[in-house]
């Protein structure tokens, strides 16, 4: 099924905008899982357990993964198996480079692991990301304008009028305008209100909230259209340090996802009035 | 040791300019290798033996070796088991993200790995750098202006009267002027005289000879200085398809990465006079 027809299914479907990120640390997962043969494929799998229920998808930072070497592939593989069907994944690996290079990274991420879908970065450009656009069911999300504080040593840089992550933008969708969709950050809400005005139709992966500090409900206040996802990550996936055991770690991780998928369609839904 | 040291003694101890992209892609791997336990681990430890009399260093594009699953992961380790210490290595990784999740792509590539440098995607802006450059004797390559036909989308955007990969180059090295080079793509002739006569301290990192079609006449006589690596893969490490056994392999590799070092030096010398 193309991306873009699962998307907005799952969005239907799960009544979520939520996608939770699966930055795995090892160092952080809860003493009751650390004997496991590999902890962090088993704290994955009882946290998609227990927040399946409230999320569209699920973000998997491969930094974490790489870290974590022949446990981190594994874990990888594991935690895809048990995601539901309908929801969406992503593989954020932030990857880029010459044209046959890219491919290989298309066939490792989205052949081999089975990812929907990829994030990109845009600097090399339309070579990074046309081994990935070849791929019939599968996506790209083009970092545009990112959460952190780096994105102001060259995001806004001015070609003419124009700030660079616009222009990266405009050239990005000349692509394919299918099959990309653009990571923007949710504490940049004037780009964002400006971005869901200008392409109504273009999905975006929202990263910020939670532990980076954007504020939920201006970013939701910004936002023109509805296809987007909010990612949350840390404030989710460590709610339960001190769980004991993997029936408290699932109720508190759950009620956390639960709360966040909530609060976010609450905005949603107060927008409308 | 400090790789700005490492690097200027390398260049001198082997009398090369020359490092090899250890692209090993499996498919590629000649018949007789293909019943190692590791194919990909007993390659490249081939290439080396027969071409580290030639070489300043190697170049491994991660790429290949995320694709090779846990036997990539494995061959990352024993490859870099074999090169000799003197000679500087490259994980071509292009890799860029938030500060806390570089920080876990510095922990594995520099730490685990044991690289002694990393190429650096610069649009997430210094984020993207600063966990790798809080290694003392570690290095970051930063992409400045690649050899691909994508360079044109964005690297010669103008801001102002600069463009982009020149903005970028300028910023990259206020952030730190000791542990900084850059990707220039050998193509970029006009870019290379710049950039080399601007900056005659500042190290280069020079794809894009070879298969890349840049021509190594231009690109040697563009340099201002002489802190550059050359890298070549494909006409070398696939240089014998059809040998048979590792003797008849490493001689005519090796014999490939000799006639490439001694052409560099050849146009350096002539342009001396």
């Amino acid at each position: 099924m193309h991306f873009l027809k699962k998307f907005k299914q799952a969005l239907r479907e799960t009544n979520s905008h939520l996608v939770v990120g699966l930055d795995t640390d090892i160092t952080k997962v809860p003493q009751f899982l650390q004997t496991a043969v590999n902890p962090i494929a088993e704290f994955n799998s009882l946290v998609v357990e227990a927040t399946k229920e409230f999320t569209c998808g699920y973000k998997l930072n491969v930094a974490f993964y790489e870290r974590a070497l022949e446990r981190g592939l594994s874990a990888i593989q594991s935690t895809l198996a048990v995601i539901p069907q309908n929801q969406i994944t992503i593989a954020d690996a932030k990857r880029g480079d010459i044209e046959n290079t890219t491919e290989l990274y298309a066939q490792t991420f989205l052949d081999e692991f089975g990812f929907d879908s990829i994030t990109v970065q845009p600097y090399m450009g339309q070579d990074s990301a046309r081994p990935f656009l070849r791929r019939k069911n599968k996506y790209v999300w083009i970092l545009a304008l990112t959460s952190n504080y780096g994105a102001n040593d060259f995001q806004f840089l001015k070609i003419g009028k124009q700030p660079l992550w616009e222009v990266v933008v405009e050239k990005a969708v000349s692509w394919n305008d299918q099959k990309i969709g653009f990571v923007m950050g949710a504490n940049h809400t004037r780009e964002l209100e400006k971005i869901t005005k200008n392409l109504p139709e273009t999905p975006l992966l929202i990263p910020g909230i939670g532990a980076q500090k954007g504020s939920l409900e201006k970013t939701i206040n910004s936002l023109n259209h509805s296809l987007f996802v909010i990612n949350q990550s840390r404030s989710i996936i460590y709610s339960a340090p001190k769980a004991q055991n993997a029936v408290e770690f699932k109720a508190i991780v759950g009620e956390a996802a639960q709360k966040a998928r909530d609060e976010i369609n609450k905005l949603i839904d107060s927008k409308k009035k």
